[in-house]
């Protein structure tokens, strides 16, 4: 393999270090208000090869970071199906987020203060426009696999939907073509939980992190199956306080509060909300028939939030889909925990499609 | 039917007017902890006939009052199966709550300051015994029927247990034997919210209210399905924000937060969460052997909260039980939702166990 060097010297991308891309223009979005600037930090793993024809994109889900090698191990990494070796790994960290692109915490150039909870509500489109911004920049014209999981998923329908010749394949899992007022009041729910926390609201870039503990907590419920707490997390018959299950949430509150920003977990989940390929396109359908990658869209089993008949509807959707049931006690979470499940799936679509 | 006037004149209790049971002396918790007090708020419909055996005691769920014919129309009141012209019906509101009974937000006579978060924990038994103070100072020897679903059959079938004689029929609904870790974590996540809300820990005797609206609005979402959200919130296609089933959420948040205590809240899911017939008796399993009472176990079908298969559990091991499953769009809500159908079951269920 060659690899060709185009705008950016890709040299430096061998080693996964986070780059960023300063967009210094007005960013326009969807609701018509601007970001005056805007920065994208991502990472590349790999090498594009002569052909150009090994780009994997990997969108992320809504707590992470542009590194799918660090939390999708059994799928993307050195030894995994989708690894550097073969494929050219790019991965945005998408706008909002608090591990790099532009967010609630950076400051806004026109008033010289953070944005904090002043940052303009955007939607999954405007994270998409965002992602064509570097790949244009980045110089990529055709995608083999576009990757992800949940919001990630959503980030990818929109986007083969709005450039059909851009993706050869695409893996979508665990998501649906418009959010679901379940899966909003879930969120608002978890929204409300940070809006108690009167923190939120001051100047701290550090407020409204009791309150995301708490709304880390509730979307856990979501992101998982009575099955797997029922079995996860047993009590001793004679308890009568100081329940596993309780210390587990709130574990896995402090564990978010720790590294999240509340602030952006409260634009982003509102991001998810506006999730909506139909959205001035006619209909769902009359957009999803747009769709012109081979597509594999997978269901986790029991998924509590993007229920099995929300992949079913995309399956149906979309041209040509292969639409698998990935078998899993955990629900949503799945989506990461069932790496080598989806991989083996992955893997077999793959290898069919090039015949 | 003859009105027996026994320790209190039942006539004033003919107009459902809530009267107080004022227990003097200290009242000792499962936790080994006492209250130096207690008053049981409580209401009385109809009259006790001369055999006595016309008593239908409502046991209430977690934020409900002393008046079964305001909040389960269908079921219980003036033309309904359980209704004042047939049945003596007694309900008394649970200790912690902020209906009556001693709760949080009284003040402690031993410091002279509202308890507020210095609330002991109490557990299901507790309010259990509390009914039995009452019961014994009504002068009330036999239950025709106990009646509750959620927390409701949780006090029940305690009580059935600690009083096997005492119940001719019960009827429980929406419950289980044990509280299952997915319920305690549903619950901690709720308590989260209450805690991020730092005027609960305040002396402000409404203090923890936006916390206690977040944990309504995550309640919610264990009260129902996503049946239910989906079809009740659809939005404009076309909408980016001000989804439907938000405002829903906000909605229910602020009718709770209006009428309710955020301490109560917190210590009423605990005592929840302490829920095992179990405990101390051998197993679950020995527990519910001991039940004497008639026993009609209802579940509704989808159920998020507690489970069908936790109704199907208690009908195995309560003996000579008798399982139903309510159909429903709503789960766990259904059990005051579907009033005409639980009426329908138990009519049914008590003629053939009258014959």
């Amino acid at each position: 393999m060659n690899t060709i060097v185009k705008p950016i010297d890709r040299s430096s991308t061998k080693n996964s270090q986070q780059q960023t891309y300063h967009h210094p223009l007005p960013f326009v979005l969807e609701s018509g208000k601007t970001l005056p600037e805007l920065r994208i930090a991502y990472q590349t793993f790999g090498e594009l090869n002569a052909a150009q024809d090994n780009v994997v994109w990997v969108c992320h889900a809504l707590t992470a970071n542009a590194n799918p090698l660090e939390w999708w191990p059994g799928l993307v990494g050195h030894d995994e199906l989708i690894n550097p070796e073969e494929h050219f790994i790019i991965c945005a960290n998408i706008i909002g987020s608090c591990y790099g692109s532009t967010g609630p915490r950076n400051f806004n150039p026109e008033t010289g203060e953070r944005y904090l909870t002043q940052f303009p509500a955007f939607t999954i489109r405007d994270i998409v426009q965002a992602h064509e911004l570097l790949r244009r920049h980045l110089g990529i014209e055709q995608i083999y696999l576009g990757l992800g999981g949940s919001m990630g998923g959503q980030q990818l329908l929109e986007w083969a939907i709005l450039q059909p010749s851009l993706f050869q394949h695409q893996c979508v899992i665990a998501t649906g073509a418009r959010s679901t007022p379940w899966g909003i009041a879930f969120r608002a729910a978890q929204r409300m939980a940070i809006e108690a926390d009167p923190s939120f609201f001051s100047a701290s870039p550090k407020g409204g992190i009791k309150g995301a503990e708490a709304a880390r907590a509730m979307a856990m419920i979501s992101y998982r199956t009575r099955q797997a707490y029922n079995h996860s997390q047993p009590d001793d018959p004679e308890a009568v306080d100081n329940f596993r299950a309780d210390s587990y949430q709130r574990y896995q509150g402090q564990k978010l509060g720790k590294r999240f920003d509340a602030r952006t977990y409260h634009c982003l989940t509102s991001a998810m909300d506006s999730h909506n390929v139909g959205r001035g396109r006619g209909s769902v359908a009359e957009a999803l028939s747009q769709i012109k990658a081979k597509s594999l869209i997978l269901g986790i089993e029991g998924d509590l939030l993007f229920a099995n008949d929300e992949q079913a509807e995309l399956a149906a959707l979309i041209p040509n889909a292969q639409l698998s049931l990935i078998p899993s006690e955990y629900g949503h979470d799945g989506f990461l925990i069932e790496a080598e499940a989806i991989s083996k799936t992955l893997k077999s679509f793959l290898a069919n499609e090039s015949h």
